[in-house]
């Protein structure tokens, strides 16, 4: 693999440093498709409650790219154990795996006929910069980094690195976010978690010394999905794209004149799968000058939810703890002038902090390797690990509508 | 003035928390124009050199209030002598201080025919939500806010706490874009610096027992000036900007046409002063997507600059120390193809960390009060701010051009 | 109550500053038995293990006591049902909680008759500068400050302030000791606790908005328990504290010349209670220089046991799962030529992050203010703490002795 | 050189991790006198000032050790000249450098004949735990650490590396002091100038693009000089312990029983050059509970000036700016029944954040790199420097003495 002239170095406030020494990750980052990265916000809503949430995924990628770089160049065993081809694999795995996004995260999946990871896929296998850039190192190269993000790589511990349980994408975001938000909960010693994995058989496991440390990672992704990524404030402006995008997609079926309002989101609308063009040409920028034609549009619904995103008129919400909760709702809402098709959301929330055996045996767990030598997974280990996972943490309902006829 | 129900409260990362408990304050950060700001980044180009700078001017304008919100509050002899009324416009002054700004900042300025700060004023003073949120409260609420925002309010001291020398607007810029960089030049004892302060005679003075708090502000400005704002590459992309904007003023005098490809820009190309409408809508997603439109359109020129700020095909640049240096640019330049007009741009930049009686004595200097009781400039009382005041500070040339022709 | 000149503040960095305008208080921290806390290490033998965690009882007793300061100042509904003397009364109670530490913590219990709560309150109502400080103020001030100490002030909130389960002694030493020791497993949102605080029928609550908060306090206690208060190479140097304490108590049986050789010791040897002047005198300093005396003494194992605290040789460890895990150790340590009854120390540790009721209702529970207004114990409230709460959590036996014979 | 079974780390919160796998390090770490420093402060009195500032001089010595280890093991050129002997010689010579330190770190050096940098060279070169650990690695070992600790390297760069300009020592105390008194002032950005760090011709210099780093390194000294290390509280807590240093050896020439009432001080008062086993023995356990003694034997001097230093009763101070000033000082400390030889202490302090040339010319100036690869002196390639350099930086005059008689 062909290194860079010099280490190229990028200041970064949660690793001090981006160290760069190859060049096909440094063409990578110069690559279009991944400048557009900088036009992606990283946490969709969530600037609605935090104000400073302004980060992109252009450095959460950066910053996967970097933990997965120090791991393979640091980890015991595992530095040994790989190549500099798979190396390199990995860490553009780590870099790229975030290509794929559309704006706004989450709810732009609800138009979008194919998922992040889809378009992830495609745009390092298809006709795109990136791939001609991967490409040119090694005809294999694309296929390789894209088995890593599908969690299909032979070897099992490259599947890991980038997206297991204890993985750089979460170790990066979850530090990141609570930088950007300026909260403490998503804190925890990378440096010690990295000081302390090893790999044994394959497979990428923490040495009992560091179990604490990893309790700690597992209480902050706890802490941060409640207080951050299913903040109701946040959820409460992804309702509002999400009924918008339905409501352009209705709009579509009947008259195609709204792809002429507004032709960045026509490839989306009609439910076929759009070209990684149509995606690349959709960054935030596009999307949120979409929302300002359509404020100027002939349609009162379209016209009304861009403008509450635009100017945060968000919905109010209200918790559901049984059916009697809602049941007025809808007549409210219909009394201040709403289709309740569109103005009434329901969300329902949940998460653990960790779940051993969610999907996999071996790419799913934590593993702790014991002073004997002896693997075990992360709950038979941790007494407090042990405990939430046995615990019954509850779904929380919550149904958002507006409260107030805007008068635009 | 009318208090809200209960303070509301926001996390932020420079200081702690934003207080609000005056009705009028959450009325204008709820208001358009003043969430339009979330649209405009805070440090223009810089995001180009620190790939975190992707904070706002949102975040910043918060940060400014909750600085005057303290001072007032806080500082003996200013809170005694302030009445509610002119705390809370001071307060507004701080916040709305930046509600003017076009997207890319300075770069922006080239082809409007208003500066910021005029925009500011007519916002503030004319027909915007932000206007009659104010009015609604005191019909001279208005024209009294505008009034320490162009430093001309009859009371020095409120002119000096939004835009002296020691101002809140310099605080939080230095300590935010510090924190959202991930450098440390910005970094002073705010705290201290607040304890410090006093008002003596209707001026804002810092005791000398806060002097070195002082002289360490002024150095991280002088660093954060060097090191972030003027830094070569921020400027580069900031020169890209320049000479597109030249660019669409020159076409849209020989074909307007240009109006209809990039309708978010055309009030701005014919010279006359654009109205507030047309500002409020040119934020940086319109103009971003406005790049994105002229990539596809017929001029070469502009289709070649847009493509470089959107994808980061960066000017080079060199630095010019005597007439010599520069001499074959322009020849190179036609090589590549390239109409030098556009693709040559000379810069000059120098700042001095602190200068005495650059405007006027009262407001644009920093008064020490001395153990005495007696007042003296700062620099008559520090030998480091003395020393910086009298060095020999260069100033900086630099040409920018590109080397290499993309093909697009 | 009088007030200072003007509000005297201390740098500090967990609290920016700590401020002081009652004549009282200022008057205590200026008092020889509270300077002399400087001189009495925070945390006993953990220097061993973070060498950073060198900080005194002095910093955190000032900790203490700007928490309580805040509380009082901040907390609605309990700001306004406290008047000046209680409130003073409070905060001089978080002041001097720890007045009557001896060196080295909880080892030094092991010698002297009285737990240091005992001497603490012995030193508010007993002939010190202390006493005579508060009693000048008010007679009833020496009782009144003990009584919230020992958790019988009438008024149960005082009690909760500082020593309830979300108290200031606690949440100082949390934030101060991750500090000091460098790691981040302390760190919760302190900011964010306070400000949800209540008081609801005189009792302290928080509300459910803070919930996550104080989750993560209680993650942060658990953490610190395992990663630094009880780390085994710091009970290993307790360990060795406890076992020369032994020696000596023994040896004063016999030989009552001890006392010359270490006079600073003498008087709490017999197994009665030393008077507060003697335990004024044994400050670390005292206790330090006491081990260096003893190397130079005629008793062997007093010589070794301080060489070996002095010099960092410490006992090796072994945890013990099943009884036949220290079978050999006794023989193995005779064989080094070392009389087991020192030499060989067994230890268990355990804990439980938050253990509702377990010593009364009102004090040792933390309070949930609900949406609807009803108060419930923590661990209904939060699924996390009710899954820590029943977890089964271990014991952790270990075993300490020599691995080597010093030759001194 | 023979390497540690694995890395042993130490956590650390300046470098994050304290890294060992030399094994003469870490037996010089466990080595008595190295554990001594563990019991001398790093700050002499200001936590007088600052409460928190408690650390020793034991952190500081890893700190040292862990820069000068990144420095031979990552700056360019540097790396690749030195042989494996030499940069574990330079990583002793940071590790050992401030070994030879007695009490109270500069007024210690008031009683004692020796400087602590020749106690420092004769615990190296002589019969000490250390000069063993050293001698059985290589007998020229001692020596060769002791020559850059005199600045007597042969080769100059691993003289710089310890106590250049731009030196391991001040980078670490200047960021660890801060942390410790928990102030701002003396932060500078040690990752970027450890990454433009060069070796060219021998000598350590900093390339041009770091320059604004070091310039902020230059004003973290200045700050912290004047907050912290010459803070005037400070400085009247060593002019007590000075002069009671000058009262004890007064004393000593008429009446040895002083020798008897504080043994650990006897050695040093002869005025000849105490052992080296006489520093060991008098760390700041053994003088603080000599001060103890001191209070109850019978010089009221002596007596008085103890109990001032254990219980803070500082002198007071005045500044002095002409000769008038401290005219009646005398007079009314006499009346205070004091006798002015001992209480009345003149003092001045100045200092330059960096002076050029003012030793020699390689070892004490800082060299800069620029990009046409000429070498200059920093005050040539800085501007700020350069006005620092030759501003006319004031000296500050103060006496100290006692404003009350206290009565013991």
């Amino acid at each position: 693999m062909q290194k860079t002239d010099e280490v190229k170095v990028m200041r970064d406030p949660i690793h001090g440093y981006i160290h760069v020494d190859e060049q096909v990750i440094w063409d990578c980052i110069n690559a279009k498709e991944f400048q557009r990265l900088r036009r992606i916000h990283q946490l969709g809503g969530d600037f609605q409650v935090y104000h400073t949430a302004e980060h992109t995924r252009f450095s959460h990628s950066l910053g996967v790219y970097e933990i997965v770089r120090r791991m393979v160049g640091e980890i015991p065993h595992l530095k040994e154990s790989l190549n500099e081809y798979e190396k390199v694999t990995a860490m553009l795995a780590g870099l790229l795996h975030d290509i794929g996004h559309g704006p706004f995260s989450h709810a732009f999946e609800g138009i979008s006929a194919l998922k992040h990871e889809e378009y992830t896929v495609k745009i390092i296998l298809e006709n795109s910069e990136i791939h001609h850039i991967l490409e040119a190192v090694d005809p294999n190269l694309p296929k390789d980094v894209a088995s890593i993000i599908t969690y299909q790589h032979p070897k099992e511990c490259m599947n890991q690195l980038v997206s297991g349980q204890l993985d750089a994408d979460r170790m990066d975001y979850l530090l990141r976010d609570a930088y950007f938000t300026g909260t403490s909960y998503g804190n925890f010693d990378l440096e010690r978690i990295l000081r302390t994995i090893r790999m044994v058989d394959g497979r990428i496991v923490v040495k009992e010394s560091g179990i604490h440390s990893v309790e700690d990672y597992i209480m902050a992704r706890y802490h941060m999905y409640w207080q951050v990524y299913l903040h109701p404030v946040a959820r409460s402006y992804e309702a509002l794209l999400t009924v918008l995008f339905k409501r352009l997609k209705d709009l579509y079926r009947i008259d195609t004149s709204i792809c002429e309002a507004v032709p960045m989101f026509a490839p989306f609308l009609s439910g076929e799968a759009a070209s990684i063009e149509a995606l690349y040409e959709l960054d935030e920028a596009a999307a949120l000058y979409g929302l300002s034609c359509l404020i100027k549009w002939k349609d009162d619904i379209a016209k009304d939810l861009s403008y509450r995103i635009l100017n945060r008129k968000l919905f109010e919400y209200k918790t559901i703890r049984n059916s009697e909760d809602d049941k007025d709702i809808i007549s409210e809402v219909e009394k201040l002038g709403y289709n309740p098709e569109y103005y009434v959301f329901h969300d329902a929330v949940s998460q653990t902090p960790y779940s051993p055996y969610a999907r996999n045996e071996n790419g799913h767990n934590i593993w702790v390797l014991e002073k004997d030598g002896s693997v075990v997974e992360l709950s038979k280990a941790s007494d407090i690990v042990k405990a939430l996972t046995n615990a019954d943490l509850k779904e929380e309902k919550k149904v958002y509508y507006p409260v107030e006829h805007l008068v635009l």
